[in-house]
């Protein structure tokens, strides 16, 4: 980049790198590769002859309400459809408690314009979604990773540090981080238990939570966990929501739910970096609301993605070497894969995409603070049925291949 | 607000204030006011026919690309072809200098997020748009308003502005802020010979340059001048465009020309921002050009809002004190007021939609130094034809027993 620029940039540009998944998605793009790299929902999950005849409905309305520029905070009557469904979840929230947002990412930037100056403490999970990561790191806050293990974030080593940072007189963290169900990129949920501890934790070292939930109604079995803001006395829990995996990505509709007076000044925010979130989105959704349409979408939906969440589980079973862990998530996108501690896993992706023609990520990206290099990320949410077997059999002939490479030479050295 | 977010809010929060245009707009909403405030389009002018077609021609598409996650960057062909048009009006820009955004506010916000450090000067038009304003003092630049008259920005002004500077070693200015033709609020359009002076003034005093252009095409008589980035030779100036004027707002889609290097930055700061911005929205432009159907809206578009435009000009004519003078736009959606320096334009605005159920913005709020009390910001672009006629009549009305409360009072304090 020409000197011009660089010296005129300011201090936060430096810290916006290129990430290595990005960077990955562009190739994995080739259509004879199979990726279960991107987050993606499955194309099969579109209700594409409601959304045709709805937004043929939208765009001949009289009103032009769906094409014209709408309320910042979105239009009212979404707002109410969502407090109602909030409600319905035990969380109480009138409209005037709902942001909408051009998805949840949106939602974490101006959680970030709003909260976070330069060099703020904030609290991650370890590993945590990377988007979410940097919508925080692009003002400059400064994560401090704690362990997640099958429950989620650790609350024991979360409270060591925070004691540890009282006492030496360190800057207290402002805001904790945290995807409580079917987690990016682990897929594991956080315990009631634990849900409890984060709040009253949050209220005895004075920090807010972001409790972003964009999976949590894609659970196929068991039974959900209540959200942490319905054990939220103070406002100090903000609940993240999204339409992009239950309904349609393409439309950038999520939400913020958080005390009036934050909703208020997060509105201001809003108004000044996009003035007002899609309008023709937003009614979209508000009339398959108004229609009844979404229940029995994610009803499909849950089918849809056990189904294929269960077929990646049992390929893994009939093709990863013994040496490999994984996950097993109730919900969501993603199964978590460890692989042994000499295998460095973004760094023979190129391989496996030149060798076996299949991608994933590497889980390392996910890490604030470096580690996680032996770890993957696969969705199941994206690839047909046929390819996510073909693919996890390819993926697991390409592990053994590296692994029987590692072993002798570590043989040798032990 | 509780003290619990005070004490947690970033620093740049404490800056973010609720407008007064923004309450006054929800006042204006009431049925029985005619309005003048928004710069909305007029709802006449969405080709509602055609987006219903294709909006569902896009829905049943079998790849779902409408539907699902797009590009950070925007999709591919609809950077092309933003490319191309950015070509024909001399322009040299492939795809890769084409960053797609959520209309020109959030190309604001991006640019604010990359280029500016707190307290960083910047420079900007007296008055100008608030909401471009907001974009950059939420990452708390410092703004230095030039004064604007009939032919644009004062070059000379800036000029002089900028030296002294320099001499007293004062933090020199990192970007300028214009809106070049049809100016939000004023409706004025800049001179070819200070477009050249400004890219001469970035050069010398080494700023970079924010080329603003939502109602550029909208010019109803007379030829357009050149846009200020066909002057640029080392990248300085950031073009931005929008389809919301001359398409429809609702779907959010708007774009900025640059250099590769800051696009790619920019990129980076968006995928933190909001991931990606609507496939749908951004998918209807593409089919819209794909068809050739955006040259002939633009020409009815033209002939909509130059009617608008000279049926308030006339009316203002007809019913307006001569005591208050207006701008002749030549393109765009406003007309600017100035009434006599003893009236205060917005603490008389509850009075007109009280006593005359009509509305308009003071123009005190484009200001950045907190002069221009006794203006007045008309949009024509919304309002039907004879709404237009009878608001302005009403206007007038008041106007004129305002400016007859205070004649007596201004004598005898003579």
């Amino acid at each position: 980049m020409p000197p011009i620029w660089n010296r005129l940039m300011a201090e936060r540009a430096a810290n916006m790198k290129a990430s290595a998944i990005r960077d990955t998605f562009k190739l994995a793009e080739r259509p004879d590769i199979i990726s279960f790299g991107g987050g993606f929902p499955s194309v099969e999950a579109f209700p594409r002859d409601m959304v045709a005849e709805i937004s043929a409905q939208l765009a001949l309305d009289a009103s032009g309400a769906a094409l014209q520029y709408g309320p910042t905070e979105g239009f009212y009557e979404l707002r109410e459809t969502i407090a109602e469904k909030m409600r319905r979840q035990g969380i109480d929230a009138k409209a005037e408690n709902v942001l909408v947002t051009g998805g949840s990412q949106q939602a974490l930037d101006l959680l970030g314009k709003v909260f976070l100056n330069q060099q703020d403490p904030i609290i991650v999970e370890k590993p945590t979604y990377i988007g979410g990561l940097s919508a925080m790191t692009n003002y400059l806050a400064d994560p401090i990773s704690i362990t997640l293990d099958r429950d989620g974030i650790r609350t024991d080593e979360l409270e060591a540090m925070l004691e540890k940072r009282r006492q030496e007189g360190l800057p207290m963290p402002k805001l904790c981080y945290i995807i409580p169900n079917f987690h990016n990129p682990t897929g594991v949920t956080l315990s009631k238990e634990r849900r409890v501890r984060l709040v009253e934790l949050a209220e005895e070292y004075d920090f807010l939570i972001i409790e972003d939930n964009p999976y949590g109604e894609l659970r196929f079995e068991g039974s959900g966990q209540p959200h942490i803001k319905t054990f939220d006395t103070n406002g100090r829990v903000f609940y993240l929501g999204s339409y992009s995996k239950v309904f349609l990505p393409g439309i950038r509709v999520g939400w913020i739910v958080a005390d009036e007076a934050v909703i208020q000044k997060l509105a201001i925010a809003k108004q000044g970096t996009d003035l007002c979130g899609g309008s023709f989105g937003q009614q979209l959704v508000l009339e398959f609301h108004r229609r009844n349409l979404l229940d029995p979408l994610l009803t499909e939906l849950k089918n849809l993605y056990r189904r294929k969440r269960d077929l990646m589980l049992a390929a893994l079973g009939d093709h990863f070497p013994e040496e490999v862990e994984w996950t097993y998530p109730e919900g969501g996108f993603f199964i978590w894969v460890t692989l042994p501690p000499y295998l460095d896993a973004q760094a023979i992706l190129l391989d496996a995409m030149e060798e076996e023609r299949v991608a994933y990520v590497g889980g390392g990206a996910f890490f604030a603070d470096g580690t996680g290099q032996n770890t993957i990320r696969l969705a199941f949410s994206q690839a047909d049925d046929e390819k996510i077997v073909e693919g996890i059999r390819r993926l697991g002939r390409f592990l053994k291949s590296r692994i029987d490479v590692m072993r002798p030479s570590l043989a040798a050295s032990n």
